[in-house]
């Protein structure tokens, strides 16, 4: 009975190397009371786990050279000596990237018995999801026949802001790094547009697919795509800043087009958040997006690696924009 | 009898110089029903100007090569075909740049009677103050104890936020581009520290000067005074973007530092505006402002350029920081 754990050797310099981390096994311990071990069922790779692995301030404390890597699992529970999580409960925590981790019961919650599969409580129903429904409508605050532009559209958050967006009869275009991806986002996520921003004509397609301009534009990635959008502001539009992908392994902070004038030309807003802000109220988007997915709207798509020992080598995809739809790992059956 | 006006004979490049104006004198014709003819007192010079001299979308419509000068001035009613303006009365209108213009009874505004001296209409209890009270309160929404950064803060909007700021129990840091400034700031505004950011420890001073951070910052210049300031953010702050003097006179696009992630990561906020948002509530703002000038509260400075023939010459110095406070023209007595 071992846990596998990986480890951040190395802060990354730039981009990632499978060489900042390492595989370590652990033998188990016995449990304290009210510590409950589990088996790792699903582990989620997200953008943001960059941002930990940097010394950079940043909007929790990063990580440091020796430690687990950080993430979000769903486990089921082997062994507890908590009345809270009997064995067999499914629940989520942020144990981090381990096969067999152990967790005490106030770092746990129980998974909504209705979300299946399972591994959406990690993607359209679990973080992802819920940063997509409550920026979506608390910061852009979408009116029906309004133009909405997400950035990286077929990812996990990017579908899901484009689903919601024309649930609530807005005209939605997203933007994507394929073409397989932009007919993804028009053939099955339903979108109005979608445009390839590595085509060489990528801002004349975002200005013909967005001919009444943008009123929301969801930014999960920054740089020169989201220089292009800006251009195409309309007056009292509204700037959600999700992520910022492209700029997560520069070296030093990027040069761009100056843009606060386009901001003031234009009376626009820019908000950049956290999703854990609406954490209190994280139940009502769990409804909102089962009931939506229920209704047969919601789709998604998801990109599995078996193994924990292939998440250094999955992690990376994310930037290079290999994966599609939400990645993750499957430690367990 | 005769109306003199400044005409925009050609389009700046770069920044004005005095060839793109020209000093023209029209004969006067006979008054329209509903029309009346004012000698204007005041004329206002402000930043806003340098857009609507170029061909470059904004918010309103810009001036051609041939216009009449855009600007608001003070006048007093010399002739008149109005009821609602018989002569005698004083009034505000956006007549432009002109010693004695004719103007439609639907074009002009009373000025408020308890503005004493009448200059203050055209600065701080005029657009400059209102634009200052109205972003701050609306957008800004200061707490007791919050830190608030104001660039350009001897200007005639970056006084009246500073003052407004103090007012309700926030620590005020103003930015200016000389030492006089600077303590202009201080010591008649009653700032709580000011930041010359010609010195080269402008970077430290203004750190020095923030050691709680910045929880507003109003934005009145834009380049790298804001690039300084953006690191400062607080969580959760607001950054309102009211001018960007340093870039109006840009022949091209400047790059900057890309700035986004320091919104995600401190789920800050920012936002344009153009005052004429809250046109329809102005007299609370004017209230405001008479109110607080009456308990001794307000300062302002304006400086004074004598003959509508100056005005070319004289809004120039908006742009090199030669004035200091609100900057007009008195064309008569």
């Amino acid at each position: 009975m071992t846990n596998k754990k990986i480890i951040m050797t190395s802060r990354p310099t730039g981009l990632p190397k499978e060489s900042n981390f390492s595989l370590q096994e652990d033998s188990q311990a016995s449990l304290n009371q009210g510590q409950i071990r589990l088996k790792t069922l699903w582990l989620s790779l997200d953008p943001y786990m960059r941002g930990r692995m940097s010394a950079a301030k940043s909007y929790t404390a990063g990580m440091n050279e020796g430690n687990v890597m950080t993430g979000e699992i769903i486990g089921k529970v082997t062994e507890s000596e908590s009345k809270k999580f009997p064995e067999g409960s499914i629940v989520l925590t942020r144990s981090g990237w381990q096969s067999e981790p152990v967790v005490g019961e106030n770092e746990v919650s129980l998974v909504d018995p209705r979300i299946d599969p399972l591994s959406l409580a990690l993607g359209t129903i679990g973080m992802p999801g819920l940063t997509a429904y409550f920026s979506l409508t608390r910061i852009g605050k979408p009116k029906k026949g309004e133009t909405i532009v997400v950035s990286a559209g077929s990812g996990a958050v990017g579908a899901t802001v484009g689903q919601i967006g024309k649930h609530l009869g807005c005209k939605v275009v997203g933007i994507a790094g394929s073409d397989e991806k932009v007919k993804y986002m028009v053939d099955d996520l339903n979108f109005d547009a979608g445009v390839n921003y590595k085509k060489e004509t990528f801002k004349e397609d975002l200005k013909s697919s967005t001919a009444e301009g943008c009123d929301i534009y969801f930014d999960n990635v920054g740089g020169p795509v989201t220089d292009a959008v800006l251009d195409r502001l309309n007056t009292f539009s509204r700037v959600i800043v999700c992520g910022q992908i492209s700029q997560y392994n520069n070296l030093k902070n990027e040069d761009g087009p100056r843009n606060f004038h386009k901001f003031l030309r234009n009376q626009a807003k820019l908000e950049g958040f956290i999703v854990y802000r609406w954490a209190e109220e994280y139940q009502e988007g769990i409804d909102f997006l089962l009931k939506l997915k229920e209704s047969g709207f919601l789709k998604y798509r998801e990109t599995v690696v078996e193994g924990i020992e292939n998440a250094p080598e999955a992690f990376l995809k994310l930037f290079s924009g290999e994966n599609f739809g939400k990645l993750l790992i499957k430690v367990a059956e």
